[in-house]
């Protein structure tokens, strides 16, 4: 099931506006649901049916980041064929950064090119999204935390990674992590393809079963030590062909089942 | 002004009882006051005496975190001494990195030794408080942001960050920032001794004139592309003497005119 979070279009520029939870029916209508996204998490059909409200056209809806997550946590290289391109051992455990709560984006939106970058790139990655409080949980138990799966942009300001040492910096400008557009809760993660475009160019190209370590690995690795909580994004890593953005681009990151994350970069005024 | 969030002792488990504000008299009385204390973000006194409540003794009550922050921004090496010791250059612009909001621990209370870690050390520090949305302010006009000043121990697993090479994941451990106890409204921030103790003994001696850049700087160059949401915390770096504690120790950083910040280290069942 693909799950989202919306506003009506006519009035989206209405902070007031509260954020709506549905989900995407068979015929791309936007079936609106009682509640919070987070509500539905491992819920049974019968209990989703119960809480249908109206229907929208997706022309008459604005999609929204699907959670509003305390932080993102993210893995650096975990694609096989990625550290093959960049002659690179395979790691023995995952190297994790964050990027804060004010860098969420979402589909079909800006994203700003600070005016202290000279190089911004993106990184097109499958997202997991955690649904309950998850605190040191073993392997076997880390599927149960998961309510579904997403697509993130990593977007880096390079200059800023390559310069610090520290990555926080060049992954953490406000608005460099669109995530979306649907959550989708019944997903192999490790058998989907996934691309990235910019400017309609194809630029990464490659699937999810070259993953090194598979988002319940990492999950189970982060919560040793860090407590997930319910909304919390993991972004997995990303392939091969990662590159850099101009201004006035655009940027598709698909993947296989869940769908496309679109955004326009524009430079700061 | 001292600042601070209390519960009361007697009643202090119970997980519904809700986070007061005060502030501390001169006869060490905590005076409660109405509301968040984001509230007194930047009031005038007679604002501050309108909304007084009761009085409390400091024994009758449990200090909390100044603050919930969205996320604690900490500053690499920023001490001049502590970057003589390690024979290394000034740096030209702060090296950040993030501790997310699940690391955040209060005065008196349990830092807990993850499994995980052979070494975990301390780090004094002090804390900024930001007070209302700061996004790319002007070294001049960063003082209008800051609410106050506080303490932090920047806990770190000293033997992740060395393996990851990013700094992240041994810096965001549960627990590892405690903050506290109190948000003093007037220091000068560039002239207070700062000083960390473990069993009683000395480790950090210094004073925050040694800062390499100061609280104003720091806050002006993050919010150049992060924006920082009121009740952020800015670590501004630690002195020379870091270094080890081992389970079951004490650890205090004091700062003159804030207080002292007081925890235990206790092992991970």
């Amino acid at each position: 099931m693909k799950f989202l979070r919306f506003k009506n279009r006519e009035n989206s520029l209405n902070n007031n506006q509260k954020i709506k939870t549905g989900y995407l029916d068979e015929d791309n209508k936007v079936v609106e649901l009682k509640g919070d996204i987070l509500d539905y998490f491992n819920r049974d059909i019968k209990t989703i049916l119960d809480n249908i409200l109206e229907s929208h056209s997706l022309e008459d809806i604005e999609i929204q980041a699907p959670t509003d997550p305390s932080k993102i946590v993210c893995i650096g290289l975990n694609y096989k064929d990625h550290a093959k391109e960049l002659n690179l051992d395979l790691s023995n455990s995952p190297v994790i950064f964050i990027k804060p709560s004010t860098t969420i984006n979402k589909n079909d939106s800006v994203i700003i090119y600070p005016k202290m970058s000279k190089q911004v790139d993106y990184e097109g990655e499958l997202a997991v999204v955690i649904g309950k409080e998850t605190k040191q949980v073993s392997l076997e138990e880390a599927d149960n935390y998961i309510f579904g799966y997403t697509i993130i942009n990593d977007v880096t300001a390079r200059d800023f990674t390559l310069s610090d040492g520290q990555w926080t910096r060049g992954k953490s400008c406000d608005g460099f992590a669109p995530i979306g557009p649907f959550i989708e809760t019944e997903l192999d993660p490790l058998n989907q393809k996934i691309i990235t475009k910019v400017n309609g160019e194809l630029k990464q190209n490659s699937n999810t079963s070259m993953m090194i370590f598979s988002p319940q690995e990492i999950i189970s690795y982060i919560s040793q030590t860090m407590t997930l909580n319910p909304g919390d994004i993991i972004a997995t890593g990303t392939p091969p062909g990662v590159g850099e953005m101009k201004e006035d681009s655009i940027v598709e990151v698909t993947i296989e089942n869940i769908g496309t994350l679109k955004n326009y970069l524009i430079k700061e005024e």
